[in-house]
């Protein structure tokens, strides 16, 4: 093995000047003919001599050295959340898969497992000069996205927008989202409707709480009186603690629009713990769609967003500021879909808690 | 906005040299002072200074020039076949979290989405200087292995390794995973134990075909006589497919022991499609443990495998390959372990299915 590797050329040290001394050119001519931007600045006979002999010794474009000379390292910079959330990998699966297509790499730095704060992270991304950032952990009012703009750094916001606007982003219509939700529950019959919402600080936490109360209120229900509960992250455990409380204070609810795929399968959890039944007597929607719900028990019936779509519209946000394109600069917001599954159903016929302490059971055997 | 990006001062065009003369020192010894390693070589007093100086002109080191100085970039390549697979994307943290701590990044390159030769996404990656690979896409015997070794590029192998062992990998015990499911079943009481296969071309579906083999043999079955189906691919689709033709062609087994969860899940909608009940007359064991197998219905048994240790592990690895650490080139096998949920039961007594052509029913409603 070791005699296979010696027996190659070290095809890392053939320099420009090598291919160009090869060819009888100027290194600056065996450069021109090497990138097919500056090609057709020199002849097509001495353009061909070079590339043959750029292919016969093995030189590689050293990207790093290009980088240097250029400016441009051809790198982009993504910060998410958690990189082992299904979401994210989504989302990251489009964004490589449209920069790829225009030669760029992204450098994943994933914040949940990072213990540093996110500034240092991104100061990191920028030594090694990246040429922007993708930032998929945006709050609504976020330090880094101020820093990035302070350092003047190109980036575009994915999944999660802020509240000023500063950077262009990427995003599903959150608002839309839970509007089929509460649309798909009224029309069941349901008229106890809860939210069970995410974290505030973030906007599809925020939209979504707004989304719910701007539905509730389009079908007549007073936004003072709904019945709304926050959970304090996007986990199976946040959603199970805040569904058991909501289920506790208000049992005369027949059905929960959550923020949140994984705040729902929460929900399925308490609903269980609490002796009740989904869609039997407490309908549940999640948000996001995410890989599988379409088998846990009851299917969920969910609003799904398209991340691969998402991440693949944040990257070409990203090449239009790199290439700064000119035009208003301007957000893409996904239109979401309601797939209807196993988890909603009409509310029972007199639906009516025996929990309730105030109410007496409406079918009591003896009755 | 624009006013006040300017108001700063431009923190990327501050120089070394900027900081040496602002501390009094010569170049030298300003660099010295700032990197950790090397720090010692200077006074404390003077060391001090220089840090004060830098922290208060906002220098920043130039990863990229530093690396071509030091032939060092702090980046690592990783090549993973599916980024949006919970599985991949599961390794890939561990791998963040270990990297960062040692002050690397890493670039990810995802094959499925990429169209282009995983030869040319080296030579890319190879092009931007990282300083080592890590190649979660590995067959059996590897062109791109072979590829990295003879270019002399540092790699580890995770989750699949290659027949020839040529590079150091961190993988689960396959066939130990294959042992716990096999031995599961018959504890329960099983005898008539299929086995549904992953690709043969990739270890996992190798050595965990072979896995099953030997276990079933250590229970006194005969090899040459075992029910084993192979899907062409780790998804449901492929596992609904293989998996009712397994049902279809060997009606009378009682329990299937698959290479993988997503062919698992396949199975379900085939044993629901062909009207049988699992684990009422079909136990199922999947592979791998993925997020929200616990979830689904029936709750899956299957064989946990630390996905994010795994990641750790091989970043350690090539933490080892980068220092050249002296000792014997090694791989890291973890020990995986079963999970028992609700897709596994006793065999139904005397479970013998109408569906044999050959066979009368063991329990017709006359007899």
């Amino acid at each position: 093995m070791a005699k296979d590797i010696q027996a190659r050329p070290a095809s890392r040290s053939v320099t420009l000047k090598d291919v160009a001394a090869a060819a009888h050119v100027h290194v600056s001519t065996a450069s021109r003919a090497l990138n097919p931007a500056t090609r057709n600045m020199v002849a097509h006979d001495v353009a061909e001599r070079v590339i043959t002999c750029a292919h016969s010794l093995g030189y590689r474009v050293d990207a790093l050295a290009a980088s240097l000379r250029t400016g441009r390292s051809m790198l982009v910079g993504v910060l998410v959340p958690d990189i082992t959330n299904p979401l994210f990998s989504l989302i990251l699966g489009g964004i490589n898969e449209s920069l790829h297509a225009h030669g760029y790499y992204t450098i994943v730095a994933d914040v949940g497992g990072e213990q540093q704060n996110q500034i240092d992270l991104v100061e990191a991304l920028i030594a090694r000069r990246v040429d922007g950032l993708i930032l998929a952990t945006a709050h609504r009012n976020d330090p880094v996205v101020c820093h990035c703009l302070e350092r003047n750094v190109p980036i575009v916001l994915v999944n999660r927008s802020e509240s000023t606007q500063r950077a262009p982003a990427a995003v599903s219509d959150d608002m839309l989202g839970m509007k089929l939700s509460v649309d798909h529950l009224v029309d069941l019959g349901h008229r106890r409707i809860a939210h069970l919402g995410g974290p505030q600080n973030i906007s599809t936490g925020y939209l979504r709480r707004l989304g719910f109360e701007m539905a509730m209120e389009n079908h007549g229900f007073d936004r003072a009186d709904l019945t709304i509960e926050t959970a304090h992250a996007y986990t199976r455990q946040a959603g199970h603690v805040a569904g058991r409380a909501l289920l506790q204070r208000h049992p005369d609810i027949t059905a929960i629009a959550t923020a949140n795929d994984l705040l729902a399968l929460g929900v399925y959890s308490a609903v269980e713990e609490l002796g009740r039944h989904c869609p039997g007597n407490i309908s549940v929607v999640g948000h996001n769609d995410m890989p599988l719900v379409d088998m846990v028990q009851p299917s969920l019936t969910t609003v799904r967003i398209g991340h691969r779509e998402m991440g693949i519209e944040a990257a070409k946000l990203l090449m239009r500021e790199l290439r700064q394109e000119p035009g208003a600069r301007h957000n893409v917001v996904l239109a979401p879909s309601l797939v209807t599954r196993s988890s909603t159903a009409k509310p029972a016929p007199g639906e009516s808690w025996v929990l309730r302490p105030d109410a007496t059971p409406a079918t009591s055997p003896a009755g």
